[in-house]
């Protein structure tokens, strides 16, 4: 079982680790057709402070909820960030709310609103009466120019509490974080830094990278470990902190190579990158070239080698033939070896990858063939049923493969497998 | 500016709302790289069953959040949905957390544990002993199978309340919801049905779109007209409730044959389609073939076009040829014409077209070659300068495009635009 941060904080009294949570207000947030993604930019500003996020809740213009959520907040964390809620034409929850829940009655302040008045003066515009209410501000807080909106932000100090009240519209948001919360909250966060890594494993389940590199970081409670899987790969996250970025890469360091020696060869990136990254560089400094032939996978694979800035560098020439009368056109696999073996099978998928090879030049030639359905299967032949070959100059090979999954899971599969099975062949 | 589904219930006092909150689990979720898109599909479910989304709450795994959140949750609310937590070798917060809240014991499931033991014996591999804790499932609550995963799903009905324990990948979680949860749902909402169609536009910004149709939609609450950019696209969403499903059909029938002439040929789906998918019906119904010579995209057109299932019917073959000499050896593109044109160039897209259209015995050749960047950008052709050659049996034609962004969106923008080319020339 993966550590979480959160163990790993309870197992290090002496840096007591600061947590965050962030409240998310507006009805649009809870469609189905729209996210909150100002909580991923807070969540990086706390992160790079050394302080982790606990929660992020959504709420719509809902009192009850927004006043349950403030309260479990308050009685458990001590740094709560909120978006939203602060224009003019939304219910006024955010305000109303916060102020009855911290017992701080609402408060107008007439500069502000002079202000707003002026800002739409300045528009040539006529300010409308429901701006009026963008002037109430709790007893005590501290107001938080904005530059590029109507609706300032509140700062509200609740004890050792901090609780940043913002607008919404990320370029109201993000300068008044970083203008006026993140001095607040950098000397709270006791100097600490927090650096996170991500190593990526091809060819293993969850628990079985669990198993493999358990005894290694049930060593170490800093950094903390978690393990996730992500589409089709494992991933390892080491989370340290320190108070320097450098000491807490250090301590990560201790562990990682540890980890990494654990996972020899199924460890493909060291740092986060993705398979076709890590290929794409290893290719170019290897000075090797590549030419793909896909039926099943309809241009995947080369789709991902050239999502690549420079892959004009290593990728020849990629040929898609879904029909027999292509493959062999164009590739020129034998009508006789489709007939005897069928399109599916690993004389073809070798015929394939020998073909795009010696019609491109390239160092390793790629040839996939399979059946990705929903139609196609038989019994002998499974929707599933996957070949890669694999051509270079010294001779040929195949990998067999039957996938789980629907349509666009199988050929996103077939296409890590074979951008692996290059890697391991002649990337290590 | 288009209503909001929110507006529109305002102006149905009448029907008093069932309401929903979705609880995701999973400290990956906390962090600046991952957002939670399950509760985005969820929530769409819940939509069509006339059930609003109250509140989201994403915690890591962290019990007192968990538990302070499922208490204000059964306070309030009466279906309450929870994914994530459930794998082998995450903390089992969420089964042990939701058995203490709703005070019902675990009890271990020795034919969960059986199947999950099976499920690794059929791939060759062997169960690890962390898997155990997946059989343990709240006193009096249904276990929901899981044919796609270990962790089973649980469902426990608590008075009129129903609480809903899902898996956190999607190809679990969906099925889960839609065989076992749906089915539960469907009689509490109160006889209400919410439908929803998605009309689909290309070649128009989001302003336009609305000032053309905005005379329409005005005239109606029921549906309600939401207007969204999505990625490439704008979508105009028609939300309708009524007392049976044909019936909200036919109040969105109303508005969408009037918006759908106003959109003309710029309007590409009338139930939400991809593009791609669009093309390919149309492809088979008028019984075309089509085949790609792509540079730039690197064979995600071709990715695209066969991402369909039967994509074998109207796609015949496809070519990535990055550098000159696989333009002129691949697809009889002539030396001379890069030499004196240069490779991005109207004459070398036609010629790529030409070329492929000639080899594959394709109606319609598809021939894409343009600047992706970030690298190869010069001031006369700059990055996100491209050109798409169609040719068929007549001739060859082609169009120029400046396209903003990355190397990512230039690609995506420019497979967008060869496809919606062909759509206008060919497939109306």
């Amino acid at each position: 079982m993966a550590l979480t941060l959160n163990e790993t904080r309870k197992t290090k009294p002496d840096s007591a680790p600061l947590h965050a949570e962030i409240i998310a207000i507006g009805s649009e947030l809870l469609t189905p057709n729209r996210t909150d993604t100002n909580s991923l930019w807070l969540t990086q500003q706390l992160n790079s402070l050394g302080i982790t996020l606990r929660q992020k809740t959504i709420v719509g213009d809902d009192e009850q909820c927004l006043e349950d959520t403030l309260r479990d907040a308050l009685k458990r964390t001590r740094v709560i960030l909120s978006t939203g809620g602060l224009g003019p034409t939304e219910d006024d929850i955010t305000r109303k709310v916060y102020a009855r829940v911290l017992r701080r009655p609402l408060v107008f302040h007439p500069e502000i609103l002079d202000r707003i008045r002026h800002l739409f003066e300045s528009r040539g515009m006529k300010m409308s009466p429901n701006n009026e209410r963008q002037a109430l501000v709790p007893q005590d807080a501290e107001i938080l120019p904005n530059p590029n909106g109507t609706a300032p932000g509140i700062l509200i100090r609740n004890q050792d509490q901090v609780i940043a009240i913002l607008p919404g519209p990320p370029r109201e948001m993000q300068p008044m974080f970083t203008n006026y919360v993140r001095p607040v909250l950098e000397p709270l966060s006791g100097g600490l830094r927090l650096r996170q890594r991500i190593l990526r494993v091809s060819g293993m389940g969850e628990s079985a990278v669990d198993n493999l590199i358990a005894p290694v970081y049930q060593r170490y409670t800093n950094p903390a470990t978690t393990i996730l899987f992500n589409k089709t790969d494992i991933e390892v996250h080491l989370t340290a902190t320190a108070p320097t970025e450098a000491e807490a890469d250090r301590l990560i360091d201790e562990v990682a190579v540890q980890v990494e020696e654990k996972l020899g060869e199924n460890l493909f990136a060291h740092q986060g990158e993705t398979l076709e990254q890590v290929v794409a560089l290893k290719l170019t400094v290897k000075g090797y070239t590549i030419a793909t032939a896909e039926s099943c996978t309809g241009g995947l694979i080369a789709a991902r080698l050239t999502d690549i800035p420079g892959s004009s560098k290593y990728f020849l020439q990629g040929a898609v033939t879904y029909s027999n009368e292509a493959k062999t056109q164009v590739l020129g696999v034998p009508a006789d070896l489709i007939a005897t073996h069928g399109a599916v099978s690993p004389e073809v998928a070798e015929s394939m990858a020998r073909g795009i090879k010696e019609r491109s030049g390239a160092t390793i030639g790629v040839g996939v063939t399979g059946i990705a359905g929903p139609d196609g299967g038989t019994t002998e032949k499974p929707v599933g049923l996957v070949y890669i070959g694999i051509a270079d100059d010294v001779g040929t090979t195949h990998r067999k493969l039957i996938l789980p999954g629907d349509r666009e899971r199988i050929r996103w599969l077939t296409s890590q497998a074979a951008l692996d099975l290059v890697r391991r062949r002649y990337l290590l």
